[in-house]
């Protein structure tokens, strides 16, 4: 498809983390950005080597295009277990509702659940997820057949899996499209043996791969690392050369000075999940000294048992509000440092270079926001009023990868709404 | 207008602050509910004295109606300043973004930057507020004009107003209708003379009003306030006399014990308003406390320039999931208290109790919320999906007053959203 957005406002990149806003015209042909300006060069694009033929021309009526949101630490399929078991202490949540049902679970379940999730992600701008949960070439299939762009990662630990299992995910995954990737990973190191590790450390140095992982999400798993070991997670896993192609760790809140160096020397990112963090009073993640490390950043809603929602505009206000409130400094962490996070951030982490941001070559994983709705008016900031202000409600428009999968309120994913919220009911009232 | 809905969900009070889900039918006769069951009994209600005849009758399509949310603390009118001077320490933005332009505001310009905060609030399923700002009058107006539920209070400090003035406006906004109410209040103790706060008490005493105040906001003001006078502001205020007929206060993050008792003894009300304190720096409200001392609750957005946006399902989210990271207690402050806070407690507090819930002889301040979407799905526990994760985005129809005033995303308040826009860009406009 070919598809010409005219009348637009779009956010690209600027010096820095910064953004600027261009008004006029966002070209689209096959997965591609191929022209974006003010139109006044027009002709030359048309004259080149290729006519364009538009299969669609897109009145955006002063609208916003913008690169698409990467949710950069997820567990999709969980959405069988959103507001299942909520307001319940953390230990019993996961070991008498999480654990024996998640056991239950069928590839097949797993593949409906995902589409749901992936469904939510579009309603919220998403156009891809760092995914971790059973079952990745299954994972990577719902996405593939809904057109949604996803990277996975493994979440092996000492109940499940094996290094060769991952080793065999890493290249089925790898090769299923380009809407597929994997990433080396694991659970946590509070789950997961010294062996376990070492045999991810040399399949990471064995396939190029960064290594991604849950890392200081509570005081607990830290305490505990540094009883068993000596050392922090990260030193740990450092340690044992996880980090050779970088990589990075989910939630980092309760970080120590050495931790910091490393991540530093390593060039690995920290993904938030705020939203997560509070609900399961795990604590607040320190961002403000990670931007001042220059250390990079990206944002993650977790999975939907542990947030309930998978919304970036809920996780990018916390983002910045929640460091504000720890640090004691309305001032810290500004709106277009999260929106980098959010956008840019993700995609590097997530291997997606091509995915960053809207420019010419960079595939079109595009969203449209609506400007004309009181949350965004006036329009004093547009980049504040996004991270700030902006909703769901706001985006009328999600394209991956060349494809428009949502538009005004309807999915063209290939699936009924109605029969994929029949399967996600029937697959948890199976488990009542 | 008498409007049926049919094949609804229904969320109707249970025991203590639960609620229960009542499949079937609700009508609203003028701005009253007058029927709310399975519909096994609609006979003998269409045999009643009246017969009626219906102006609507909407297919709920198994969607839930349930009552709109109280905005129990706003300052709507500065809409103006959204996104214009954030990320900015406390004091430069008080005193170099926001007093000057306020100093700058005309009734006129209050009038439409109201109405743009009206929108928003609709957008959110939000049927009534409780606002502090200038010229009440006129914020009642502009409430009136679109059919919207504003309770008034003053804001009255050292640096305008009079006490004879808040005594005037208390009675021009209580005899403006019955979408408009005055409650007396002034700022806060830090701005406000001991000779104007004797003023209010006094006239509280006089009127029988409940007075409601900022209280206990920031660290700073409470220790300011008890070198000043020996006292918390919670505890001055008492010893004023402020509190014969109740009232209560607004942010109560900073709290000391007498305080607590205080707020049981002459049953005020302690209003939230958790984004604004994470955004502002201020700090996170003891609500699991509130909790369990049995004091009285309500959610509040604070004003659009400090948040930024009028949004209840962010507020929610925010009451429980902070209060979870605060005590380290994942299974505190449960899904249902914080919907009996957004609905019934803002009611309470604000004098609305014909508004707090859905039932027979109940005013119709009601909302519908799309179930078909995928962050509602699937349907484990609606309360907890309301909490966990609502969004605007699932707000398909908003009523006050038995008058639908927000409908599939169209606003049907007599004035047209572009006009509005434009008139709050060239207020800010005029002051750049």
């Amino acid at each position: 498809m070919n598809i010409r957005f005219y009348n637009a406002k779009i956010l690209t990149p600027a010096e820095g983390h910064s953004f600027a806003v261009v008004e006029g015209e966002l070209w689209v042909k096959g997965n591609t950005i191929c022209y974006l300006g003010d139109g006044s060069d027009v002709s030359e694009v048309v004259t080149g080597d290729e006519i364009v033929i538009w299969d669609r021309e897109i009145d955006a009526k002063g609208n916003l295009l913008m690169p698409g949101f990467k949710n950069a630490h997820t567990h999709t399929a969980m959405t069988f277990l959103r507001s299942f078991a909520d307001d319940l202490p953390l230990q019993s949540w996961l070991t008498d509702a999480v654990f024996p049902r998640e056991g239950q679970l069928t590839e097949d379940d797993i593949y409906w659940l995902d589409i749901l999730g992936i469904m939510e992600y579009l309603t919220s701008g998403i156009t891809s997820n760092f995914d971790m949960y059973f079952f990745p070439p299954k994972n990577a299939q719902a996405s593939v057949d809904c057109g949604f762009r996803t990277v996975q990662t493994s979440g092996l630990n000492n109940f499940g899996g094996s290094v060769e299992q991952v080793e065999e995910n890493y290249h089925i995954v790898n090769d299923m499209g380009e809407l597929s990737s994997f990433i080396i990973g694991f659970h946590a190191e509070y789950t997961t043996s010294k062996e376990l590790m070492e045999g991810i450390a040399a399949l990471a140095q064995k396939c190029h791969s960064p290594v991604f992982l849950h890392n200081a999400e509570t005081e607990l798993e830290v305490r505990e690392c540094k009883e068993r070991w000596g050392m922090t997670p990260t030193q740990l896993t450092d340690a044992l050369g996880m980090y050779e192609y970088g990589g990075g760790g989910y939630h980092c809140v309760h970080m120590e000075d050495a931790d910091f160096e490393i991540f530093k020397k390593r060039h690995l990112t920290a993904v938030t999940n705020p939203a997560s963090n509070l609900k399961l009073a795990s604590g607040v993640a320190p961002i403000k000294r990670f931007l001042d490390e220059g250390i990079a950043l990206a944002i993650g809603t977790d999975g939907p048992a542990s947030n309930n929602c998978l919304d970036m505009f809920r996780e990018m206000f916390l983002t910045t509000a929640l460091a504000k409130v720890r640090e004691k400094d309305a001032a810290c962490v500004p709106a277009e440092e999260v929106l980098y996070m959010a956008t840019a951030g993700g995609a590097h982490c997530m291997g997606l270079d091509d995915c960053d941001c809207l420019a010419v070559g960079k595939k079109a994983d595009i969203i449209m926001i609506d400007l004309q709705q009181p949350n965004m008016q006036p329009q004093n900031h547009i980049v504040k009023n996004l991270v700030y202000s902006g909703s769901k409600q706001n985006v009328i428009m999600t394209m991956v990868n060349g494809r428009i999968l949502y538009e005004a309120g309807q999915f063209y994913i290939g699936f009924d709404p109605a029969e994929i919220y029949a399967k996600a009911n029937a697959i948890i009232g199976r488990m009542k």
